[in-house]
């Protein structure tokens, strides 16, 4: 309806807007990966956090992302959402945007005093999977229209709609009110898409990247980058769905490795597995149309999951600028 | 979380809710169809119609669906929302409704004066998909509490929520209801789940069978029926999601139509293609665990599919009860 | 619209839903009190109490509200939100709530192993100073679909809606799903009325007797009791709005204190405010007629305030039940 | 809370968003009004109709409205909500708009092809009387993403959020939009403030002169005009509160008249009448303090009323530009 769906193939491409994703794959791909580093640790009583660092053009041509630092927090699969776990998951990502954000800004972490930060919740409040940057922003306390000039950090907030609610371009809103009042730094918040249904609201993403175009869920974005706004944007997502397109590809794998289980259908399996992607793509096209691979996956209970996370993050976002909760 | 997710298996089974679909699967197995009958016609300058009679508990075997009328109404696939294509619909689907509630009730169609319909809202406001339900009762004129016992019907409504929020079976929450208030006949609205994402948002379903146990979105429905409420219940649906194991089988389908295709691999596709039903299964487990079968496929625009459906829902209701819009 | 108002002179009584605001009105109007008895204390490092038992037929006739305790916790007007100080009134609320459950179950506090709570949200979700019940339930862990016999409350829930919604009264809804869920003990969160401004989304009131008949805001309450229901109700409770009928009367009376502190006026106003109720009704009945009574009073940011009761209430029932956050 | 609420006295003046309110005020003060040209007639089968012009700085003063237009529309007191009735409310003001904004752009009205309107739903989609706007927005056909060149207007749109939400002015956001996507028109939806409670949800006002400082729900206002903007800016909107002052001061005009029908009390009722707006204002303090000014009177059905104005706006929005519905 409305034009709002775009041409069946640019949205075709199986995507993953998570970088350990992206480097996993490079890795199954055995490509070399001169490019990039990994580092992953555990917080002392908190969560395992895994560093990505895309360190040239190679290695972002590798990745399929561009080049900078991505954060990934794990949850844990049985992130049960009690009070305690989730302040805690708060506090730690508060550390995270904050070392993120005094990195790109040049400054000492210890304070965001006369910072000023524009809160950027991407996204469709109405519909679910895609409601987490709205949903942040409502949870999020705002000080640029109290600030009185004597300290503290200068925090607005925007939700900008997607473009199907506004017929402009995100970042033509953004343009527009960053010239108007001039803030240092970008914080956007974004569902995102896994390339895997474990990743499905476990794990937070926080890049000094901003956001890449065709990233997301639902009308793909368009890019939110310093490039194009002009300053740093740090960009904070949870994968809340999977692209169908990934299901289906997945099948195509299961299916070649049992072929290849069989003894009679051996071959068959390793021909489909080294199947040319046009090849891959003519079949899952098939199963796709009409709506190719701009349909995706959720879990029914992807409510609870933005609840949760949208709480994590505005509390998160909190702990990072204002030093409390 | 919080046990929200059923066991594993129970949810596998690749389903659909439109006994058009379950007809048509049928008739692909070539399994004889002696207990269906169907017929199709289109109303004057209306939409496409079909309407399947599951007439002997043989042809409901066959079609996985209980003894009873089931109505199509295939809206199009451009189906674009001016709102006077909006009405006409409205006006199509009300003059179905009364049809229906008419041979329920055992009454004459032209009125539904002292009569009590039960409006029932099924599924969750807070998921996008599976909200049809209670935004159509948000949009339902109610008339019970006004009702001066001078004539017109008496509409009453409740949007139970789902398990996850009540801890109730809704088949409790309406059971006790009914007692209390004894309407002559409940009308349950529901997002449903097809087969074929060629059939999201477009076409609504009508039957007077009630709900069935396992259809709808997210966590399955138990059954709402004459026997399970003591009254006649006519369910009206639209589906809205497609179980992401549709998408996994459809997969394994055209894989092998593609094997037997090609030269070489031709045996191995027709093995696959009669590969049995419990092996495919393990197959597309490997893909879609740790939230196998439960996770649902659903378009990006579904805002806008549920918002000019439950337009047209709550309109219909209003013509078939209420006599005009 | 379509009936919803009721006859203009039904809303009109100045009330308050807050046994505190009660109280106060019967000191003011040297009224006799031995049958209600007022204790005031404060919690260590928490909030301000006050418990006002109503203890005989006199004492309800005095305060027109029915015979039992009503606690009240003063948040203070500085409420700020900021999380720790949420979190310390949830625990001093889950405590109250605890302490009072046990007494009208008749158990001890230690614990709720094996008890049914049905927790009940009343008001409108789409009427931001009516969604209070409505927005505690959408947050509130439900336990009566996971438990599984080994112990722990079991913990239902629903938000019924309101009779302009659903064309039924509560107490029918709710008598039906006692019956088919036997719950032992319902805890009704709604929004109230109160009498001045000053209490406005600053105080929690909890009582054991249960929800009084004209009580809430919007289209008034039918009561929720033991009498009505079966079982014990503890309903909680904060006001959100001030009707429009108390802004007349406190100005009424602004003004003939004026014309007493005038030299020349200062009979007047002492006959002003010893006009009988009658007459000063129908002074106010021309200012808001045609809505008379029906009209509430509101602040801007009570959308804010809501959320962060909410958020006070569902954790407070989560400590009072479940043990912990 | 978080320092939302302004001072005190700001929000003190009795207001009326409405002309023609402003004008039966000059009306009844009896002030000369050869600034002001009013005319009134009932379009064929539909609503009455008012055009207030406000045609030199004089009559701007004595109305408290900028030199300009204002068409109301009156729905009449009984508007059920019949969809017949809305939908000619629709094309009633579709025509008002499409005549207005002809005129600010120097067109012919016959069509705006090429034009490019930027549409602005102001308010607080979280409180329900100041909700308009956003919800207005929701149902907007917005057509700038898809025009393609080959004419019919091009409607963008944007939802900017209240200063609470963002810590900017809506002017900041608008004119960066603006300068980004340079549209020729704004048509800004707000919900209004009437200075009786008669108007509440039963009047639309359009006019060519934008939105005044200190209009509209909640927190007040800055200015949106042609001024401000750099385009012409129609505003459109609809009286959903009544300021709590506004209550406060008819009690003292109701008090005085009674005062003045009494034999002995004659005087005082005209001493009271009298009274300079300062001492009144000291009396209304009284009462409404701490939240002087700042609290709004409102119906307990205003989300009925919402919904059915959102309809006729965005409906008669869609017959101005598009030319059907």
């Amino acid at each position: 309806m409305r034009g709002r769906r775009g041409k069946g193939s640019e949205g075709f491409k199986v995507r993953t807007d998570l970088a350990l994703e992206s480097r996993e794959a490079a890795q199954r791909g055995r490509r070399p990966d001169d490019g990039v580093a990994v580092r992953e640790w555990r917080e002392p009583g908190g969560c395992a956090m895994t560093e990505v660092r895309v360190k040239s053009e190679r290695g972002a041509r590798i990745m399929g992302k561009p080049v900078g630092t991505y954060l990934t927090m794990d949850l844990g699969r049985e992130s049960g959402g009690d009070e305690g776990e989730l302040l805690r998951a708060a506090e730690q990502l508060g550390q995270q945007i904050a070392g993120l954000a005094a990195r790109v800004l040049g400054r000492e972490e210890s304070g965001f005093d006369g910072v000023h930060v524009l809160a950027v919740g991407l996204g469709n409040l109405y519909v679910t999977p895609d409601s987490l940057g709205p949903k942040v922003l409502g949870s999020l306390r705002i000080s640029r229209n109290v600030a009185d000039g004597e300290g503290g950090p200068i925090v607005s907030g925007i939700v900008p709609g997607v473009m199907a609610q506004t017929g402009m371009e995100t970042a033509e809103i953004l343009r527009g009110i960053i010239r108007e009042t001039k803030p240092d730094l970008v914080v956007a918040v974004d569902a995102l898409a896994a390339r895997s249904v474990r990743r499905l609201g476990t794990t937070i993403q926080l890049t000094d990247t901003g956001i890449h175009p065709g990233s997301g869920v639902g009308n793909h974005r368009h890019g939110l980058t310093k490039k194009s706004l002009g300053i740093p944007v740090i960009a904070l997502g949870v994968p809340t769905v999977v692209g169908a397109a990934a299901i289906a590809q997945d099948t195509v794998g299961a299916v070649a490795a049992a072929l290849e289980r069989g003894r009679k259908t051996r071959g068959v399996g390793a021909w489909l597995e080294q199947m040319g992607e046009e090849e891959q793509y003519q079949l899952i096209r098939e199963v796709l149309e009409p709506e190719l691979g701009q349909l995706y996956v959720t879990p029914p209970d992807i409510d609870e999951t933005v609840k949760r996370l949208s709480f994590i993050i505005s509390e998160g976002i909190h702990r990072a600028f204002y030093g409390i909760g």
